[in-house]
């Protein structure tokens, strides 16, 4: 039996533009790294957030809240992993943990995060998520629970 | 007796930039308007950001946490509401109230949240915040909650 | 008789997350303070972009072009001139000159710059500009050159 | 005889926050994936950016031109084509060729554009180019010349 992912694992580089004169990551990008994590995590349930958005299932965030525990530096490799945390008709929630890959070493954790988001109409009007959706987005809750 | 100011407010306009596919903004960028926020209220305390950062007290964030009530669009009128929530010897709350000014009718509340700061020299080293901010910080929240 | 802007001028804030590692502001902003800019002057001109856009006007930049004398840091405050250099029925250029404002001195000039926009409906074929707008252009182009 | 690589190629997807209100990508992010072509060219000459950087030689641009062909959407496959354009002790000009990949199809192309980085020390000194890093990419140009 094949199991969907239970934690979707994408990783990414840092990018110039993403440091601040601080020399670390600027804390907001986080947000867009999460934002890669679940679109690849989406993306294995069978359509792409893009395919599910020109269908007119627009998924916004409702809350997000972020833990920093290490800055991120250029040029880094970046891990995000991704789990479905709640599902519900309208909302759910993901729960991403951004590491550093350390070559020959544990990757290093920066940052853990959640978010929620809620599905909306074209017109902002909030909208049961399709069920294929839902079924899959439980699918991989239930597997991570496992 | 002058008080110092309990609610910082600055107000700025949406950036097409800061708005994404869906024609909001996107939810990342509030961070940033955030730390306008409280850019502004330091700056009334005595010393610029700038300044401070100059003399070798960083604040990295530690913690956020945002809800989002209602979208920001291109060109909004954009008010952020800034208080100090928290202080300790090294780190630092601030709650935020972004809403849309709307003329002649109440703002209109699009995201409430709260970041935790924390003091760090160049090395990135906890540190203690510098007394004269400390007492900035301690004299606005009093004056917040009388 | 009133005479249109013949060079706007809007002035704003270096943010935080605008900078970058090298302690800069990373070159790719700029472009996005010109957009400001021309927002800016837009407005003059009677409608706003937002406007323009809701009534079916779309303005992409098709040509781009900058040349950075000097860098912008943190905090500082910026100018941002800008001027209609060419109308034709479907494009614009304008022309920039963002500086540093400097207390008690001349401004000190950071990057000029030039784009082209093209006027698009919403599906993204070229059209026309209104003629309200391409007068108004044409007025500050005048205006410009007198 | 290895010859250096010619045309640095890289891939990238389009991210959610590249994308405005228009549907399209933003044109200001163009520049940072020209930024991501040249890190990956450089790569291949031996030393990272990141490397070259810490070493005390920081490559500011000083020069940029875009022409936007076509627009870039959200969660496009985007190949980034970089190669040395011209070299001098001091400074170093990159051309880019940017097409959204297309399955079965040749690439389309969406912006080509220049950029003329030249080299600081740590203080915003004009410097020359380390001699291997000089040779690197007169090495890159030979070869595209033949």
């Amino acid at each position: 039996m094949t199991e969907p992912a239970v934690r979707h694992t994408v990783e990414l580089r840092v990018r110039y533009p993403e440091t601040d004169q601080m020399g670390f990551v600027y804390h907001a990008h986080y947000l867009a790294w999460c934002d890669i994590g679940r679109t690849e995590l989406i993306r294995t349930l069978g359509r792409s957030y893009a395919e599910l958005e020109r269908e007119g299932t627009l998924l916004a965030v409702s809350d997000a809240s972020l833990r920093y525990h290490a800055p991120a530096r250029y040029d880094d490799l970046i891990r995000v992993e991704t789990r479905v945390e709640e599902v519900r008709s309208r909302t759910v929630t993901f729960a991403y943990v951004i590491s550093r890959v350390v070559e020959g070493a544990e990757p290093e954790r920066l940052v853990s995060a959640r978010t929620t988001l809620i599905a909306l109409t074209r017109d902002g009007t909030p909208r049961r998520m399709p069920d294929f959706f839902v079924e899959g987005l439980r699918g991989s809750l239930a597997a991570g629970a496992a």
